[in-house]
């Protein structure tokens, strides 16, 4: 494969969107060419699993049936977009993959991250981005600017100590991965793109 | 939990439904409080996942998030309704469990035995049904049938091929695991009942 597959991660509020343009513009001046994607989402039957697993249901959501539709979600946009977007030699950005159940699910649902590793090799091998950001900003801060966005979805209504446990997560597991990186999303916004574009031009072009 | 859990399976056109009609007849004369279930669905979420498995899709549905769509409908079933069921004291009756899933996707599909058991130990833990029925038919015979029955759905229309695994699958497992018993559903209708019905005395009540 040609392109470089590279995944903004992290809580509500973090930044992601401002993030991904950033980025996105900073590879198109360099000639490269784009895709962008966000998850869960990105086919028609991944858009629409997006829409069950972020709506309020009258019987109870198991933690695994939202971690196993994260997943098929997944496989779709991996084997129906993404690989052949890296084959053509295009590079894809994309708005949370993996780390996101790891994180979510594994530390926020408590799943476990032995449970979740072992999932993801199950559904998508040994396939994994070349570049993970992880833009970490406390939950107190993510979820006053989400709020201030507009309706939070169920996930996001879930308490503090879930996002306490989910941004942990992001950090021991970016702790010991290399090629998880974090960022320090509190900072101002230029300081954040300049160490975004720093953190690309590091590890995937030198 | 007091209630015991038998699950009917096969092929298509098998003769599943009037195999547990006379299962449920038979438990209910001896004053045993049955619940059916069928899989995939059963709950809201799960036949919603259901109507999304069976549906035709512009884009190619992985091997992969058809059996995760399947495992997340049958995670909804066993932990809000199933196993409250069972703890009540009553017995449940299901059209299809994780076997289905074993033969048609692990077998049928061809992702194997091994990934399959995994991705069930993952889900459901150590639950299992106490009996299971395979109803056992050539696929031409159970396909025959079907097709007098209506229109096939994205599954049923798959090639000969793909059912010969699949039975095969059902028959190999049969044959290594106690709790799961083969019943010839090529037999007359009589025979198939009275062989259901002294197969679930021997298993259940003696």
């Amino acid at each position: 494969m040609n392109g470089k597959f590279i995944v903004v991660e992290g809580l509500e509020g973090a930044g992601k969107s401002s993030a991904i343009a950033t980025i996105a513009l900073h590879l198109q001046q360099k000639g490269i060419s784009v895709v962008n994607v966000r998850e869960p989402g990105g086919t028609p039957l991944a858009e629409f699993l997006r829409e069950l697993v972020k709506r309020d249901w009258d019987e109870r959501l198991t933690a695994e049936t939202e971690l196993l539709l994260m997943y098929a979600s997944r496989s779709q946009l991996v084997e129906n977009i993404i690989r052949p977007a890296l084959t053509k030699g295009s590079w894809v950005l994309a708005d949370r993959h993996d780390l996101s159940s790891r994180a979510y699910q594994g530390g926020g649902r408590q799943l476990g991250d032995e449970k979740l590793q072992q999932l993801k090799q199950l559904v998508l091998g040994d396939f994994s981005p070349d570049l993970t950001l992880v833009l970490d900003v406390s939950p107190e801060v993510g979820l006053e600017r989400a709020r201030q966005r507009g309706q939070l979805d169920r996930i996001e209504q879930e308490n503090l100590a879930f996002f306490e446990r989910t941004r942990q997560r992001y950090l021991d597991i970016a702790a010991n991965e290399p090629r998880i990186e974090v960022i320090n999303a509190e900072a101002s916004l230029e300081q954040v793109h300049a160490d975004l574009v720093q953190c690309v031009e590091q590890q995937l072009f030198t």
